[in-house]
This record gives C-alpha cells, sequence and structure tokens, in this order.
C-alpha cells in the first residue's frame, strides 16, 4: 500500500472536530502551499483560498452552512473561492506573471495567451465560473491529501448557501464566488458517528473500465 | 518541505512522454486506488475511470484532442468521466452499498437519503453533470498526487472535443459523460519545451486572505 493510500484510508469526513485543539501554523502553512501548487487549467489558478480562524465570523457562518457544527468547531475553516468568470486581465495577468518568473517568453506561448484571450473572456460567466470552480476541486484535493500527511482532519463540505457566504465575506467585489469549504482540525472520535464506520467505495469493477 | 509538497514541485504537465516506457501495473494500480479512494459530495462518487492502453483507439482520440502527441506517447490514458446526472436508482445504489457494507442503517442516513433523493434527480442534468464533474476533479487532483508518489508523470488535460470522446467510448449509454483525461507515463525531458521552465504560481499574498 502506498502512503498516499494510506493517508486516503486514515482520512474521513470529520463530522465532529475538537474545538480545545489548534491546528499549529507550520501545518496549515503545507497544506495551502499543496493546493496552491496544484495544477490548474493552463495553469491560471482560477480561485483563492479564504482562511477563517475569526471566532465571531465562523459562529455567522454557521447558520448559512445548515448548521453544522464543523464550522465554529474547526480549527480553521478554509473557502474555496473561484473566480465568478475569465477576464482579459486575469489571463494577461497570469502571462504575465509567467514570463517575468521565466524571464522569457516564446511565440507559442503568446499564441496561447490570445488563444485564451479569444475563448475565454467571452463565454458565459456562469460557465467560466463552472469552470474555474473545477480547478478549484483539483486544489481541494490536493489540500486534503496534505493535511492527512500533517495528520491534520478536513471535510470537504458543499452544505451552504454560497451567495449568503459571498456577501457575508464580500466575495462579489474581489469578482470571486465560493465553490467548496473545508474546515481542518482534530477529530474528536468519541463523539463523532462517523469516525468508527467503515468508509465504502464502490469496487473497483464498477469504477474502473480497462480497454487494452 | 512536507513529501506531498516535494512531489507537486516534482510534477509538471508533462508535454512530451518517451513512448518506449510502460508504467508497471501495480503502479497505475495504485494510483487509481487512489481515485477512488478520494473524497466525494456525499461520498456518491459520481464518475468512472476509463484505463486506455489499446494503440488504435489512442489513435483515434488524437485527433479529437487537438493532435496531443501525449494522447499516443502515454503509457496509459485515463478518462474522467462524470454521471450525466444524478438519478433516483444511482442515488439508492450508493446507499443500499454503504449499508450493506456497514451492516446496518439508522434514520438519519435513511433521511439523508430521501433528502438527496428529493433534491438531486430532478435538477437540471447539466447542472447535475457540473456537480458530478467537480467531484471528479478531487479523484483527479487525487491520482496526479498519487503519481507523482509513483515516480509517473501525469498530464491533467481538458483540450479534447468530449461530445467526440463520448462518442468514440459509447460513454452516452453509460450515462456518462467525459470531464477531463489525464495521460500517465514517462518525460522525455531532453525533447519537452516545459520539463525545464520555472513552475510558476501565484504568490501565496495573491492567493490566500487570512481572517484572523
Amino acid at each position: 500500500m502506498s502512503e498516499v493510500i494510506q493517508k486516503l484510508q486514515w482520512r474521513y469526513a470529520t463530522k465532529k472536530f475538537d474545538p480545545s485543539q489548534v491546528v499549529p501554523q507550520d501545518k496549515v502553512e503545507r497544506i495551502l502551499e499543496a493546493a496552491r501548487l496544484a495544477p490548474t487549467s493552463s495553469g491560471l489558478q482560477p480561485f483563492e483560498i479564504i482562511v477563517i480562524r475569526n471566532a465571531a465570523l465562523r459562529e455567522q457562518i454557521k447558520p448559512i452552512a445548515m448548521n453544522q457544527g464543523q464550522i465554529t468547531d474547526c480549527s480553521h475553516l478554509l473557502v474555496f473561492a473561484a473566480w465568478d468568470t475569465y477576464t482579459a486581465e486575469r489571463i494577461n495577468t497570469f502571462f504575465d506573471l509567467t514570463n517575468s518568473e521565466r524571464g522569457s517568453t516564446n511565440e507559442g506561448w503568446e499564441n496561447y495567451r490570445k488563444f485564451l484571450l479569444g475563448a475565454y473572456p467571452g463565454r458565459d460567466s456562469e460557465v467560466n465560473f463552472q469552470h474555474a470552480a473545477k480547478q478549484a476541486y483539483i486544489g481541494l484535493g490536493a489540500a486534503l491529501i496534505a493535511a492527512a500527511f500533517e495528520g491534520v482532519d478536513s471535510t470537504p463540505m458543499e452544505g451552504f448557501d454560497p451567495k449568503a457566504l459571498d456577501e457575508l465575506l464580500g466575495l462579489k467585489a474581489r469578482g470571486l464566488r465560493s465553490a467548496a469549504i473545508m474546515p481542518l482540525g482534530y477529530r474528536q472520535a468519541d463523539q463523532d458517528w462517523l469516525a468508527s464506520l467503515k468508509k465504502v467505495r464502490r469496487a473497483r469493477a464498477d469504477f474502473i473500465t480497462e480497454i487494452n
């Protein structure tokens, strides 16, 4: 069994966090760094992460997240907020950053910039947001695996009112829309109904098809 | 630096695979297992993976994937195909499997089944597919990290015609739509323009907001 599989077996969607335990900052940083390094379509990284420690704010989020206890019991609440659309400015910022970091550019790369500038900003913003949100989910996947490697519990959650959360966090003005949230913390296993239950996944045969 | 970060630094969107190298089956299995174990919304796992070794089929896929060489040069081509919608049957299959695997059920769990049965199947199928595709991207994130741990290169790709691929693979009849593809193999670094270039990501300050 590989270490990644071992960590994925260890983790579960923690329902009860121990409110007395705080995740050390160096662990949080490595979890965020995994999300930052995760690949995204064309490398655009069309999302941001808001990290909420503030207890009062988490109390405000709880009712718009179906009153789920993880919101306030966790140590850090991550909000994965995707770009509400692709704009020419955002695309150019990425290509300019890349050229600046690499100290060079080339025709193929600049043609690719033109291709994206022609393809994305004119598209329906809902299509663009859905595309951006999918990229955020790659980052979420990376973050939850990184968390497991740190021995930190995490729970990817969609059970919240995105519009209300966007409003509360002022995301609209930043051109962002919340896509998923993920509390980090430590499981309080004896109070968590899911902690002792078997992880259930479809059998390989019902999940994988091979064409050899 | 954690091992996950190290692996994420090592990997890159491989543009040129060495066509002479085949990924050993045990490595492929561990990569697929990571995707299978990845969490998904409500645990529904609303996607499947088609693993294509067949060279003739990959030759057919290449022209509908912008003639990208990775399709035919790679060792294994993974197709992440998401459910085209959520149906009562699919939801019930998951809840029944869970009850059977755990050897029990309870009222809260059965109420949750009813909630999903009331919420998902009646929704627009495009909304459902987008939701399912996002879950597939968590699996894709898990698979690419698992690949890096195996020393296997991978390239998440969206540059293909999903409808044409669905047609070619007969996915519609299976209630699936291709969401992303990912070749696995080994980089041929000396022929890969991207292999030696710096990985570029937005600075932490432009990616993370903290609310303490």
